[in-house]
């Protein structure tokens, strides 16, 4: 009953088992096997198009990667301020990209919005003196659990594009949000003006697994340098390609997501009966923000729920994390001593 | 029938099996799980110390991790011209450290020599315009798959101390040279004046998990960030230690690495009955390099087996690695292959 | 009639004929000559402590030197939104640093706050995914033209330390802000808790000379090698110390700034007279942002006056600096063109 | 009579009458004035090609700045075991490049040979592994006081071409080497294959004043963004300007090569003629390496002449640099105090 993260879950089943299948025999090392190949294959055809494809095994790598091809050591990154880039990887942004600075967009509800990154641009200088254009990197779904629409993408890549900055999406909580929005993946990266998309796996599914997708093929082509001098080139490749391989397979991947979604939805609905349940945003995914009385959340700790708790300017409020293998009876549970601690049951 | 590589292998039954068990159920990410810290407590059992101990998934992340708190970025790393963080880490070692310089320490056999090590640190000026004292990297088992004494590893060791330099053992390949020198993992590493040690388990029966070992702490201090920020601190972090937790009960990590010698000293002699064979140098663990023959060679790779060609200044010549599932009725088959190809069967 | 910047000036004449005497005969090169020792020994004096002092070329240089030693590569680096490091230096903090992050300290009048400090201090996340403590930087005169006062600076600094973090002084314009604060140079660093000063001298009466002041004398040791490396050890570097011995001597770095600050002063004054003048911040030293009607900016360029023009969100505004050698007509005459242009003279 | 290097000279007297006139009056900072613009025009006529510049004011900073944009923060930068970048700048080319490997490419005589790059070429791996093609640095005059022939030159200059290399030239002694081989500056850079030069001159009548010449003007385009954000770019850069305008003026960095080399000349014969001397290089410019017996020695040194002694493996020496200001009455000195030490006077 581990409400905090849905990096406190495992792997699906037939993730391991294919893992397990992976591990027989001899292959070439590095990548060089059939295996990874296969998966890079797939992912081409899940994206409807011939998209350069890395493989690593952390989001942070995934994203600080990613950037680290996208624009210069001098380059401004704008993201949203509580993108993870900003404000969860220690740094690693910086680190990958030889000391890009990362530029605040703001925006409601966690997501980035056209006004918010004009604003940005039009306050950076534009003379030797600054940090010249980079990336805009937009997180699909938000770190807030809200999801932005095609439109809005589209707009702000446009937008990006034409100030000469370079597209990048955190897909950590891609599925999640292909779920919601019932598109293709197509239609919410290159259709949507994406260059770069940090696909994730390693939380709807797999332990340690994510993937590079270049859309934009010419920024592929040093990449596999900075992979391999960050440590993030596997000798035994095979074990990170054989956990995609199965999420890719037989639309688990999107499963997973909708799971997930469908279990925070209902957790969603049915705490919002409970009496001083207020939430920070909108529920557009597998994670809520939300304000809850403090005698409730006493409540739900006494009978076992893990959650974290958290606290801004606004006050106190909490996480909570649904996964692809949330037990619904977890979240009747849930719900039913919520409502029991606030009197209102 | 593939000899190019030990990490051409896959993992272990017991590791898999360990995975497996360790998919049960929720546990907290990053790190704060019970698994990892009863992995760090065998790790400290193995040693005999009380040492800090780091998971990490892949080889260049832990010799480059642990590098990037041995020495400042403007610091000289000493090491053999043929350490694998010299040759074969795409400049990982400079990334992590900011800019650490390698600098070269002479030796036959593929080891550094206390002479070699004079001569290097005597031809560094000592001002402000020189790199300044960082590190010195030891890999046992070397490249060349010969292995040092346990008192050259002292005497280079307290050479290095006096200096003011830290010393780093790589162990991609410890286990293979504790096989041979039938001592303890203390001796080897902490007893002989080792700070920090890059302990490898994926090429000997893991698949993506190493250990950076500190029994100097305080190099420890900031290592953590050094991990987060280059992408390397897993958040499902069980499934790293559930492969190091099998790999360390009932002695597999050393009984893999005995075998994988076993049959690298089968090799070795076998061969070295095949007329023209010559051995670079002494086959003291699993690896070896060696000049066969053309028509050998040919005969060889006909016949199904796989390895690596390679030339230098001195001519041509074959890589062959063993590991800890080499099947002894390969090794029997090469030479016999060799040996008919070789005319003198 | 530039009134754009104080670096469009040249160098006081005291400090160019320093020079020419400086140029005479053989020296030891690097700063091993008796005039960079003389030049040190003369800033531990005006600060009335025995600090490390560092000779360099840029305000750039001297600002993310001094940080390269105050954070770690993972460090956090508090500072104005406006300030220099930000805005002006196209990334040369987190060039120097290895990849720190800035970030935002709000605050009126182009100051951070002892409130806005804490905002920022709470909001950023206290766990290994985060950039940890490194330093808050206060730049004094600030980029606005306004200056700290001594308690507020303490007040920032106590709270910083108590936090861990080291506390830099840009001190680019730190005669104009003694000048207006009229106390000693003690009193304005490290009696008021700051570590590491930048103190600048190429804007006000030299031309490319700068020191980094450590009282924090630990934070020094290490800075010669980031010097070096940074290209900034200057073999000639009894060029950068002549100009600064000059500077030091007969309170001339006082004088200049005196100059400066009554010529702002004197230029405020007169065009708050003008109709439709308004200005953005408090005018404390020798450079004032404001807003004039259109016609009269037209007519000041037409009569040969060149000042930057600006605009931000809130509109347009246009930058007037003076300098250590403003010509107390040219204040006179722009004040008669702006009072004549606006019809009110 | 210092002999030490030709650092620890001044300037010459029409580099410091420049800087006077530079100093009158207002103009735009940052190389927006008309002596910036002058000087690099002077800088193409000079090289007769329309090459890009930008002034820098330290030799460290115009090599490191120069390799920055020729090579990947992965690549691999080939140079001499002694050259300047490898020995005496405390790692500055791998802090500016972001990491590059420095690799030896051998050769007598203090210089780089076509088949010591070939060999260093191929034993350099060329996988993903690996660092990847960058640049070759080649110093003209070298260390040693050795210098290459236009052949050689271009010889290396083509080899590295066809391996994807940029040829850089670290010509802090440039004037030198021309006065030797009495060719164009334009022969012995861009027409021999030279793609940046770092034009030094500093050495040689300035104090502080280097620049990076692109004749590769692809090279060109982000190196300002270099610049800056390494703290190189001045404000007051007519101060820096200055200096070049009057070296470029009337063969002035020509007459003064011209002089320190035949100072340095004269010397070597003088010196050769005492008992016990031995050089270690040809003297080809105005720097020499040399053994002398050890009462001669001494003996110098009671005289008062200053000079830098060294040791490597093969013994003892000193080092004597000429500059062009050396007084022809200290040569005729300093060989007439060795001949009287050394007993045949």
């Amino acid at each position: 009953m581990n409400f905090c993260s849905d990096n406190a879950t495992g792997a699906s089943p037939a993730v391991m088992e294919s893992l397990t299948r992976a591990n027989e025999g001899h292959t070439m090392p590095y990548g060089e096997d059939p295996l990874t190949a296969r998966v890079e294959s797939k992912i081409r055809s899940l994206f409807d198009t011939d998209a350069e494809v890395f493989l690593v095994s952390t989001g942070t790598a995934s994203n600080s990667l990613a950037l680290s091809v996208m624009t210069p050591p001098y380059g401004a990154i704008f993201c949203h301020p509580e993108a993870h880039i900003e404000v969860d990887e220690c740094g690693a942004p910086e680190f990958f990209t030889g000391g890009a600075k990362l530029i605040h967009v703001d925006g409601e509800n966690g997501l980035c919005t056209a006004a918010g990154f004009d604003a940005a641009w039009n306050h950076l200088g534009k003379s030797v003196h600054q940090v010249q254009p980079g990336a805009i990197s937009l997180t699909q779904t938000s770190e807030a659990g809200t999801i932005y629409t095609l439109d809005t993408i589209r707009t702000i890549a446009d937008a990006a594009h034409e100030r000469g900055l370079h597209v990048h999406m955190d897909g950590a909580r891609f599925a999640n949000a292909i779920a919601t929005l019932n598109c293709s993946p197509a239609d919410m990266s290159w259709k949507a003006g994406v260059d770069v998309l940090s696909f994730g796996a390693s939380k709807n599914g797999c332990f340690a697994a994510e993937a590079v997708v270049f859309f934009n093929r010419d920024l592929a082509t040093t990449f596999e340098f900075h992979r391999k001098r960050g440590g993030h080139l596997f000798s035994k490749m095979r074990f990170i390609s054989a956990q995609l391989d199965a999420y890719l397979d037989n639309d688990l991947w999107l499963d997973n997501a909708r799971h997930a979604n469908a279990m925070a939805k209902r957790l969603a609905d049915g705490l919002s009966g409970v009496s001083g349940a207020a939430f920070r945003f909108t529920v557009d995914a597998n994670l809520m923000f939300m304000e809850l009385p403090e005698p409730v959340l006493d409540g739900l700790e006494t009978d076992g729920f893990q959650f974290y708790r958290m606290a801004d300017s606004k006050g106190k409020f909490i996480r909570l994390v649904t996964a692809f293998n949330t037990d619904p009876d977890d979240i009747e549970n849930f719900i039913a001593s919520a409502l029991r601690h606030s009197g209102t049951a």
